[in-house]
């Protein structure tokens, strides 16, 4: 599918439209559809059990809505740009390095207002609508800004990126939690960007979802490893290199990369291959230098996903040594004093961020998930993330299985987010529910429900993927659902 | 506790805290730490069950930036005002109900700009700080603002309530879930206000969490009647009356609600008793008319609690019968005609409106759920809500105990949300959990570890309320903890 069959094919079925789609639309704004929420949900509490609570690590929840001192000494106020251009003709404002990749012109994601400049007046660069003269770039700031109070007095942004509000409860939580590190702090929130043009579905937008983790820790002392999780071969693009496969030693050796970023870098490879169910050679990090790297990072890499709809690989998320610039900087902005003391003398604690884009990794999911076989479409998402865990029908409209029926569906739709359905024929529901990822549907037949039946009280499972049915006695199914059959 | 004690028990232990508070704090804004994030997340998780899971209704997700013109349609960006004073010498804001409240002066919630100059100047109100003059009344919107774009020239609002998205969602819901009727969507997310004068710690938030349910039906065809939850009584302040035990039967007869409006009521009240565990006489619904009812409102009854920090009776929700009044103002403002036909002729569907304040409810909980008994603080919520559901302790530092201790620790906490702690005494390991209200605490022994005691591979667990101690078998525990021993 390309971008347009995945939004028509997403709203079709129930997973997400544009925001206020009944007036038009909002611009880089989307709302997610019952099956789109739960997709949401079953992502954000598989991640949060892989790298949160697996670890012992800590959710909180900060505000979205910041004072603008926070994000002064955090950098952002001043460094959050974006820089755009504007048609001195029709008024069209672009942002200046993707207008140029657009037309097949390379300009590094870094580049400043005086390179793209440059780059505009070399290639001579028109407006595409109106081949009008371009402005001067202009450097202009990402964050949106809110006034508080009765005499909106009081100035705010919500926030860039929900990590601010990990730093900015650091000390407290550091205290709460025993003053141990490493210590982590997961955030799952919005962050709120004013994109110039925002695009590509769920890929660049104004209101997104993270979900961020802030590891802090001592540099000199923090070496996780794992046998089993460092035995194994990364893609991986380092700067200004190839893609290339690498193991956890060569990351290491070759490339200098710390034992504990290079776990993490092992640790998501997992996870996108074993729990979202990715193939190997979608998935790969992609090292970011110079002018390319975020202002806070000391090591960045984008964790980026080939996806088909969005013409290969694309970020879905970063792992980013933030070394000890945001304690730092908070420690100046606040003049409180951030640093600890665990034995061996007072420092200021490192930060490693896992960060993932919630929006793009669902639309990546249902990307990789989505097939069509034959004319027929069928969404083979994990089980755990699936919208639907099952789908519970009768065979036909006979009151019997249909009160047979609604009993099997009663009595497992508190365990099991379930479907319960009796229109249509039979091809078409299995069809319907393969068409959003239902792994299982639940068929309650005649057999059921007669008494002299050796398959008195069983019912038909059938499989999303393989399409095969077995029979299960209803007093199993629980188990057998829960155990994947 | 009152609410200075209760902020300073929540920050104490981990619940929440004013957002930027290394910066000094943001008004009205606050964040939560480890352990707030989740007594949320399963007062969230508790509420879904309940309300929309368990009646298969729908959940989405709705922006939180919506563009002004639904807005506009809506009524919020003209009437969703509160009405503010200025001291003219001192330039401090204030609400002036809650002015003339504070100062013992009755006025009514909606009294308009006229009526509380009237009672400003009828008992010679002044600023309480500088004893000013104060201005005559304005009208303040209480929504906030933003602009999107390059040229920031797209307005919008951050949403004054979930509600909204529900109903912008309506149609293609309607669509997607087959046309049937009543269909419910539920939405939790972040609603925001600027609140003149935000206090009361989580009672008059900028930014808030709401649950919020909007069941669209038919008036004509909708009685929904369970004869279990009907034989009740309760606690309702009928508009204009006072306080009194009515049963179902009574609110219909004779104060001609309707039996959607009681069933919803009778359904929310369990839900308050049975699921959240507050007594009986704690509870209420207040009816408000006139000028107290919002603008939308057919029949509007706020759900109240008696919280001892906020000295009585405080709003934590709503059940608003809102007509027909959004579907058609959207109807309007989009000219897309969202009335439909279920086989009975063309009707505009009506709105029933669940609505709870997240963080009120948080609040409530902890207020309701604290005690203090010989010194010994306890939280006792119920077991569904409580951050940590078990923690898990070895009785000594003893490497062979550490290590059994650790390995049940590390078999439960994935089913289980597990608190593992090795320091201290175990009594102050248990009082640490009874204040933080975990419910069970679970400790291995020499016993535990040694192969001729009778007690050998069993541990003991004790009870938060009672402190009464089980022996439990390790391989029972993940059983015995799910049944509540």
């Amino acid at each position: 599918m390309n971008v347009e069959e995945l939004l028509g094919y997403a709203k079709k079925v129930g997973f997400f439209w544009p925001a206020a789609e009944i007036y038009g639309g909002a611009s880089g704004i989307f709302d997610y559809g019952h099956l789109g929420a739960r997709l949401k949900r079953n992502f954000e509490a598989v991640w949060l059990d892989y790298f949160v609570d697996s670890n012992d690590y800590n959710l909180i929840e900060g505000s979205t809505i910041l004072p603008e001192k926070p994000l002064i000494a955090s950098g952002h106020a001043s460094r959050f740009n974006d820089i755009l251009v504007e048609c001195t003709k029709c008024h069209t404002y672009y942002r200046a390095d993707v207008l140029l990749n657009d037309l097949g012109i390379n300009v590094a994601e870094g580049a400043n207002s005086e390179e793209l400049g440059k780059a505009i007046r070399d290639n001579n660069v028109k407006c595409p609508k109106c081949n009008g003269q371009l402005s001067e770039p202009r450097v202009f700031n990402m964050m949106i800004a809110v006034a508080l109070g009765p005499d909106n007095g009081e100035k705010g942004y919500l926030r860039p990126e929900t990590a601010q509000s990990a730093y900015l409860n650091f000390f407290r939580e550091f205290t709460l939690l025993r003053k141990k590190l490493p210590m982590g702090l997961a955030i799952i929130g919005k962050a709120y960007r004013n994109e110039i043009s925002p695009r590509q579905g769920l890929y660049r937008m104004r209101e997104l979802t993270q979900a961020e983790l802030q590891i802090f820790f001592d540099p000199k002392s923090w070496n996780p490893y794992d046998e089993a999780l460092f035995n194994r071969k990364l893609n991986v693009v380092p700067y200004m290199h190839e893609q290339q496969l690498l193991s956890p030693k060569q990351l290491m050796e070759q490339f200098s990369l710390p034992q504990f970023y290079v776990y993490h870098m092992c640790l998501i490879d997992k996870f996108y291959k074993e729990v979202l169910g990715i193939p190997a050679e979608k998935i790969r990090f992609y090292e970011k230098g110079g002018n390319d790297k975020a202002f806070y990072n000391k090591v960045h890499m984008d964790i980026e996903v080939n996806v088909e709809s969005w013409n290969g690989f694309k970020e879905v998320g970063g792992l980013h040594y933030r070394g000890d610039y945001d304690l730092t900087s908070h420690t100046k902005g606040s003049s409180q004093d951030l640093s600890v003391d665990i034995g061996n003398g007072k420092f200021m604690p490192n930060v490693l961020e896992l960060s993932f884009g919630v929006d793009r990794n669902i639309w990546m999911l249902i990307d990789n998930a989505y097939t069509n076989e034959e004319g027929r479409s069928v969404l083979k998402l994990q089980h755990k993330l699936a919208p639907y865990a099952v789908a519970v029908f009768p065979l036909q409209k006979d009151q019997q299985l249909i009160d047979t029926a609604k009993a099997v569906y009663e009595s497992i739709k508190r365990k099991f987010h379930a479907f319960y359905d009796e229109t249509a024929s039979i091809g078409k529901r299995y069809a319907r529910m393969d068409e959003i990822g239902t792994p299982y549907c639940i068929t309650i037949d005649f057999d059921t429900v007669n008494k002299d039946s050796k398959d008195y009280s069983t019912v038909t499972v059938r499989d999303r993927d393989t399409r095969e049915q077995k029979r299960v006695a209803i007093a199993d199914l629980p188990a057998n659902l829960l155990s994947g059959l």
